[in-house]
């Protein structure tokens, strides 16, 4: 089965204690195909500037992704800066400029309209339901939100929320929206609201994956190598989105296997800037590492 | 076999944002007994003033802890106040009267000298040191610590370390003594100095378990049920060591299940105020839970 992602194509400017890049290949979409592709074929709508080699849309296509939805428009392409603090697992926004991604508005080519499994990645969540809205049933449709909608749109992503099978948020966010510091509590809290599932990502502390109200604590892959979390959250959606499309089953085991993959990817995707790490990693090395976790962690 | 520790008898001021109590029984040895006793005999060493009363040490007894190193000497019992934000995974000490702890210089009664399993839960690193030396070859000992000795007598932690086979530490702790923000290359850098064993705790987050070098990560047990997070710790290193002492086999799968045992009691204890749990508490309580944390967490 195939997997269609909508969000961002960017580049972006990154310092962590490890380095700095500038004007690197990033956004949602890209770090989510990089993922998703080991997995099963992907489609993706985006926008890009002028300003946008045509070589890196020829790498996406070089790696089964279909670029039928990524649109060309005048002007420059989104860029994102930011700048991680020692602990790499929070984040500061130094800069963003959203240029095209400013006025895009997502319309589903015709011949995407029926992929069975969807991710909405963070935007608006009146985009976000623009988007859902083109779509004709699919199996399974999971977003992404960050900070900014918590409070400025609340209403439209409760609504969001009743309408996709799934969400993926981080730890600070769960807090924010909910109001509870337990993440159990705040987990569950929006488990009422809609969504079959909901992962809440609590980056080097591992996640809690919600399905039917049922709370399944996941480790994260213990790692000294981190020198870029950014992407990381997009390319966990991408690989557990895609493991689900590759099985096409939606039991608990299913999800639970694929959150850890999507928690292995992050833990690979983390090793170097942008998407370099991607340049070498192979399926097997993944299949592996995966492998190991679930050896460390089974008691 | 049988289960020494050597720490702190106590009456402890808690408050948290469900509840306070005054002056209740506290300290590390009396939370690590009522816990460790549903898996092994327990002795205990420690110190108590005049105004101790007897029925504590009566329902010491009552729970099969051998009371023949609780030396009472004239003066007043140590006492402890602390405070507990929203997250309930930091405190704040807002009062420590040391009173007959502070000249308490263990001795360890002959006939609990060649104990197997031994924890030296919190104090200065040469008073555990002096303890140790006082110990016929125990098959495991483990320590705690805290924050006050990483700075001050860093150097006779570090001998401490090289001594023991174990060490458990939270994670603001591991990253205060290695000055590594990655709990990963914390717990690698404390494995170097010289313990086969190194627990990291993480509060909600669970803990990394570093054995032979190995990082494992492990699950906290999810719950919404957190009123007093006061002698989680010492809970939990009360069964880890009180299931390897009846198990009595130091293999990785058996130290990784005593940890886990670990993390469950640790979850009933932070659900009440003081020992309030374990009035009720029942091993088979504890093996369900267990046996539901190790289906969660199964892939």
């Amino acid at each position: 089965m195939s997997v269609l992602v909508v969000g961002s194509v960017a580049f972006d400017s990154v310092e962590t204690p490890f380095g700095a890049v500038d004007d690197v290949l990033g956004g949602s979409a890209v770090y989510f195909s990089h993922a998703a592709r080991y997995f099963s074929p992907v489609r993706l709508v985006g926008v890009v500037g002028d300003d946008f080699p045509e070589e890196h849309v020829q790498r996406l296509k070089d790696m089964n992704v279909d670029t039928t939805g990524l649109v060309r428009m005048p002007g420059k392409t989104f860029r994102w800066k930011g700048r991680y603090d020692d602990s790499m697992d929070s984040r500061e926004t130094v800069d963003v400029q959203l240029n095209v991604l400013g006025g895009f508005r997502p319309d589903v080519p015709e011949s995407f309209r029926a992929t069975p499994y969807i991710f909405l990645a963070n935007s608006s969540p009146a985009l976000q339901r623009h988007v859902l809205a083109q779509m004709h049933s699919p199996k399974l449709a999971v977003c992404d939100t960050m900070n900014i909608w918590l409070d400025n749109e609340r209403d439209e992503l409760v609504r969001l929320l009743r309408e996709v099978d799934g969400l993926v948020i981080n730890n600070a966010e769960a807090v924010q929206f909910t109001g509870e510091t337990n993440l159990v509590a705040a987990g569950n809290e929006i488990t009422a609201i809609g969504p079959r599932i909901v992962v809440v990502k609590k980056g080097s502390n591992g996640s809690l994956l919600f399905i039917d109200g049922v709370c399944h604590p996941l480790p994260a892959y213990p790692t000294t190598e981190v020198n870029d979390p950014t992407g990381a959250g997009d390319s966990f959606a991408g690989v557990m989105m895609g493991y689900l499309a590759a099985a096409d089953d939606l039991s608990t085991q299913t999800i639970k296997r694929a959150v850890l993959f999507g928690t292995v990817m992050a833990s690979f995707n983390i090793e170097d800037f942008s998407m370099r790490r991607y340049d070498t990693l192979t399926r097997e090395e993944i299949d592996r590492r995966a492998e190991e976790l679930i050896e460390l962690a089974r008691f």
